[in-house]
């Protein structure tokens, strides 16, 4: 395939998943097309429950909500072939291509999953103009993951039309439920990259400027994503206070003293309450309480930390008020420390790009945080290099606006970048 | 008419209320029946905001909501020639009638409200079998509000029918807005019982047994229902968590420290935040939380009391984060004390009643709250007398349970002993 | 001895205890001439541990203390034949008289303690012009105990002179510690109370005018004292946040939670935290945190539903902050619910004694807490009758005052009384 | 003076200081000694309010305790001649000299007062064995400031005896209360470095090795000391609740409010509520409380921001209960920022000191906080330069500790250290 042949190619890879977004652990329709893409291109695959971790899936919805998304994907257009293997929500893909000669392994990561946001629907919003504005509402590609999905498929691509000149395993991994850092420890925990030599995670815009470049991308935070239910019993607030069993003050005292637990010395970390429903009517003891919260930490130690203290307080704020409860972890991730070995060689592989005006080897700003840093972590501690890089973009609106968009120039130089380092990295010795 | 008519007319006219519920202050069907039947007997009417003080409403549905039920009422057997008094909301009635001779002002108080509760939809429940069950979703006479305007118009009949014979003026009062105590400061504000000199309230079930009557129900408790607003500014809690101004944490605070208000040396008091609820993501510093709550005491001043305690509380919160708040009285009652002078007329109505099992004067058991208690309030401090009675029935549930319903054979001996206290109360010297 | 004789002896008595107060389980030198006395007129006593059980004496001071304390006593006049016995703090005496003749087992009971209060040094102040003010610091029978226990002894006098012509077994009990509601279970518990068929406690002032008498006094809330202290871990408030364990948050969550504790229908409850301390420094995590606390109710019942809130919330303030914890109960006393029929017999008595102007048969005004309920709660437990009744007089300055001072002509009528009683229960069938 | 016999003077200073400690604004003693060997070398003296802003001082004892301490300090050695001018407890001092020539304002800063700790009387302890244990309870010089105040004597000196070959203008500022930041605003508002064109501030130990040498100390954190006072109603807890206003409350939802402050994302941040005592009996409710507190920011901007919140909740606490408040700053510093321009001619005069095994240009370690940084600020907003130097020494315990004690081999060093620095700015062009 020629470049411009690509260059099309991707677009329309891109505006069809952006049409048809689906949230975490959700995307089947989107990974059974990439499936069938892979499949074609002659990768071995490993689908689903082969390279997940059941345990491991944090924050998946509920059973039915699943069965009746797939019952949408097969009315929109999925790869009926590969839709079982997904069935269930779990919607991960590994693809392995053997080059000619020996080498490295090599691994990319893509994430697949679009966020729960109404895309906007006024007149100068370009999916708009050129008519590919999601088709489902309330469900956006608000963060670019359509992009890293289309990037994934072009560069699955080039490496398959050039394997004959290559070096190494090349492994493409597809990931659901990034939104909400819940998917990635699922597949790393599978195992799916404890023979990688090299990981390169990457992800489009993030406020690097269009045809910039950034190798290693360090400043995520470590985070967990924590849901908090106190269970306990109703009684009239007039006639009976004292059977009631008061879930909303036990959640009201969780909330004050999570926020109050100590700062950490050895860097940053957070807590937020971000929402609290409680109670059912105004004359009512509330037996019931939600918290949707989540810690933070520079490091992971830190966020461990930060979590370690919540999980005291929701169990003593229960105890209080003799009541049961859950906390429930929605989704994790752990902080990033790139391997800046291998972000030199992306740097040089961008830096000779002729798109690119810039390539930074090093950014620690706040990028909020990201679950690939478990395939990262796991890539490391068996003894390979791994890094996460940013291919800038010029964005219509920040990620998770209502009115994001990328400019799509960015995606073919994304691919070759990315394809440079598969030449580069597989001449090298292990 | 005869009794035996009019005992059917009372269970056509309630099972007629109870098939097409409206909830406080949408009352505008039902008010506009009751007009109709009330004019043709000869009553002089006041309809609306000529009886209401709209600055008295407490806890008034949004305008649109009550333009919408309007249309509502209309396409469900309003009586067009009144809704027009009725169409903001104010549907409150005071139907007049100068009887043949001088003599006491004598009020009566009915109320015509409905609940937000979904009737049951289970077969052995009677207005399902005798196919009168609540037309409208999630609103249902769970507490026999439909009885009392029917008994309303009943007692209404034979008082017009027995004119001739009667002394003293009658008032009778169809008031909005029972349920959360919002609709009678309105009414009493008006002046509607500035000349009474006897005002009688009553209700239907409320745990007296099947043919017993209490003829002085003293056990409310005065009681404020209270809407609290939290506005703060939202921030990224991950980002620039210090640029938030967190309206979660003031509503938690401001809910503990509002159920640590002391008890009161002089008697009972209650307050509880039945409801919470704050924020609008995980990783967004809330900037909105609201609390539904209530306050209640033996006493008005024991109310009084708390509600002040609230104020101060909800005022400090709001200062501790730099919030602006609303505090909204969304329903109001005083305590109850009926006056035994009355109450014991009223006993002796209803022991010479062959219907009835057994009357009782006076009975101080705790029966929630009441607004009736502005009426007899201002009555009493007119130098009148009030008392609030109560007609046993055999009920199939609670009150407010989805399976209320009441024994029908009720109706006709409550207002032949209402009608009772007419004639004894006419021949009394003022 | 006359009357006029034993009146003298009586305020000598009294005069000689306020001039040497003692606090709880350090009234040494007191019993030990208690038991001087009572020896001497006959009595077979039984001391200290035989008539206290000691696991169940609350809020007993330090060793150490008790140790000095001993050691003033002798120095201050205490009788050295008993000080051995009640060396240990274990200050309670049982004295036994047989009569001339069979009958039923009336016991008294006289408190001995004093208060923790510095008496006035103003010169209108009685005890100062008339030369018996405390002479210790901080420590003054600011409360009546002192009269107490002087009539304990006049009426035992009394008793033993006419022996002869009395019937039945007296049982004079004299109870360390009544302040803090401290001292009466241990004695209940080690069974002095098990034989008998009526018992009468007494107190003199509590607002009941001069020469007024109240046979029946029900007003006593049931309480318990608590003392709390979290244990955590101390840390550089700015160095090292994270390692601290906060003792000062658990307890001030704990505090706030405590006094949210709901009303509890059946009654009036109260919940207090009185002081608060914690911490040692301003740049140190408080390691350390006391709370000084106590609940009430209007039963035992009530009492009792709010003391296990308060565990649950103490435990679970710990956990929050993995805290150590102790939850002292410092003080306890049951509800009073007095025997009108031994009631109605003492009214007569009272009714006849030329110096009271009026003699009440039940008072319900509260009154504080009483831990002679214990004996109460036994002896009627067992099938015994037990009253508690007031001996009014005129007050300086309210109980707990440090200008409290009774009139002394109560002292004499209320030694008469009380004989009274013994002789018309002693006629009564058992 | 030879060094040798200047080292000697070092000694026999600092351990005179050291036996006779002062705590802030009550360096009586200490200040007057100062002076007298200042006025005999030359030094032209402001002293006490000349060189202190009354308004600025924070945290200053109460006028009784500063009386008593005057007399103290009469009887213990102070210099008659100067103490009427520190008798009000404004103990600032500074000393000018005018050198030979013309040429830049060099200022010095060192402070004088002692820590309420009770220093070690165990035998090992150095001042022990060599008799100049603090001769005063519960003070000691416990972190060194007897050591500074010997150093800047020596520094007097040795500039004094070489003023003719000296340019500039010298200033040696003798600063009160640096312990809980108190001392420094106040001379710094007074305008005592507002000609200055460098300043050094500097410390011996806060663990830097013996013989090391720091020359920009940056590790400061900026903090303000803040006493907190809540006035409530007192009432009996059990008889009239309703009356009192809780005071232990407040204080309890400020302490958790204020930990519960969101972390700022520009650096670190700190609060602690280090001390809370509340209450008077556990039967009273809570009149009264007090907090000792503590905010830090890694910039001043940073702790402003928490002080502010702090004043936020501090006012809505104390709004909730109904109470009056106070809010004393009772110490506050800045972040510190040093010039490292005057830093690097610094360790240019340690590295060339044959006594200095190491100079390092820049510290970031954390090491508390400094109000010094008063100085620093006034001095950089002017355009002068300032730094903050430590001095490394063998120390026996930390600061702080009740066995601190350093090596006093380390005094001339740092005299000469100092003085070499006065010689080379001398000659620099301003």
């Amino acid at each position: 395939m020629k470049q411009e042949v690509l260059a099309e190619q991707l677009v329309d890879w891109r505006r069809d998943f952006h049409q048809y977004p689906e949230t975490g652990f959700l995307e089947i329709r989107t990974a059974s097309k990439v499936a069938g893409v892979l499949e074609k291109l002659g990768y071995e695959l490993s689908l689903g429950k082969e390279v997940m971790s059941e345990a491991d899936c944090m924050g998946k919805p509920e059973e039915q909500e699943t069965k009746q998304h797939v019952k949408w994907a097969l009315e929109n257009g999925a790869d009926k072939k590969y839709v079982e293997y997904f069935a269930e929500g779990y919607t991960g893909i590994v693809a392995t291509l053997e080059t000619a000669q020996p080498g490295p392994t090599i691994a990319y990561r893509f994430d697949m999953d679009a966020l729960p946001i109404h895309e906007s629907e006024e007149a100068d919003h370009v999916p708009n103009q050129l008519e590919f504005r999601s088709g489902v509402a309330n469900t956006m590609h608000a963060c670019g993951h359509d992009s890293h999905t289309a990037i994934g498929l072009g560069l699955a691509t080039q490496i398959a039309e050039n394997q004959d000149k290559l070096r190494g395993t090349i492994k493409l991994i597809f990931q659901p439920a990034e939104e909400g850092t819940r998917g990635a420890k699922s597949m790393a925990e599978a195992g799916v990259v404890d023979q990688v030599d090299y990981f390169i995670a990457s992800h489009i815009g993030t406020g690097v400027p269009h045809r910039h470049f950034v190798a290693a991308n360090n400043g995520f935070l470590a985070t967990s994503k924590l849901n908090i239910t106190f269970q306990g019993v109703a009684s009239h607030a007039g006639a009976e206070p004292q059977e009631g069993k008061n879930a909303l003050l036990a959640a009201a005292s969780a909330a004050l003293n999570m926020h109050a637990i100590a700062r950490h010395s050895n860097g940053s970390s957070r807590v937020n309450v971000g929402e609290l429903h409680a109670g059912t009517g105004r004359n009512i003891i509330p037996d019931q309480a939600v918290l949707i919260a989540e810690t933070r930490g520079e490091t992971s130690e830190i966020n461990q930390y930060v979590k370690e203290q919540v999980q005291s307080i929701v169990d003593g704020a229960a105890k209080m008020y003799q009541l049961d409860y859950q906390l429930e972890v929605a989704g994790e991730a752990l902080n990033c420390d790139c391997s800046l070995d291998l972000a030199e060689i992306l740097k040089q592989c961008a830096t000779s790009h002729p798109e690119m005006d810039q390539a930074l080897l090093e950014s620690n700003d706040s990028a909020g945080s990201e679950d690939a840093t478990y395939f990262m972590e796991r890539v490391q501690r068996n003894g390979g290099l791994a890094t996460y890089c940013i291919f800038g973009t010029e964005l219509a609106a920040g990620h998770h606006n209502e009115k994001f968009d990328i400019h799509e120039d960015t995606l073919l130089p994304a691919v070759e970048i990315l394809y440079q380092a598969v030449e580069k990295l597989g001449a090298k010795e292990r």
